[in-house]
């Protein structure tokens, strides 16, 4: 079986609270999937630890051989289409056979509506 | 019936693309629930229109008696705790009658390590 991870990339925050969620979200999907990966982990972008390369550094380290990223960003800005593809590159530089997937962020999931729907059904 | 408004309120962006993903998300929401609401519909808190407060206006034009407002963020930051609080404040005063619920940001949805899973299913 191949290593994989599942790396979840947040913008990260001044505020602990924020990072504090991307940490607990990441924990709750471990509870669900840690089965069906090597490891699940979070990074932030900017703003708070631990950064993307830190993370890929620990992964290379680990004999992770393909990283799933998925970018925790509601809309596909300068973040998601240049900010995260240029860390990613620059890692995938420096570790060649390291596999990167990089997929479609959060606000493009086709189940969000459904997601919104979720929260406010108890308030009809 | 109570005439019921659900009310998605996303942070707007200078890129035109950001906020029409938003415009669709409502779309889609619609096309699953707008038989439970009077309408469904979206706003923004800065750069872009509508405004929480145009949207506001036109509801109570439109005899709309209650709002359900989702915010639509990842972490309950300044934007969650204190800028929808204050807009929508502003207009409670001015339209004391009108009920506005506003429910728990979007990164708190109990459902969201579910849809990232389900984002990144095929990718396992």
């Amino acid at each position: 079986m191949h290593k994989t991870s599942l790396l979840i990339v947040a913008h990260g925050s001044r505020r602990a609270e924020s990072n504090l969620e991307i940490q607990q979200l990441a924990a709750s999907i471990a509870e669900i999937a840690i089965k069906d990966y090597f490891s699940i982990d979070y990074a932030f972008l900017e703003l708070a630890e631990p950064s993307i390369s830190d993370i890929i550094d620990k992964y290379w380290h680990n004999g992770v051989q393909h990283i799933v990223l998925v970018p925790y960003f509601l809309s596909a800005g300068r973040h998601v289409q240049q900010d995260i593809p240029q860390q990613i590159s620059a890692k995938q530089a420096q570790y060649p056979d390291l596999k990167i997937t990089i997929i479609n962020h959060l606000g493009a999931a086709p189940e969000m509506a459904n997601l919104v729907l979720s929260m406010v059904k108890k308030y009809d």
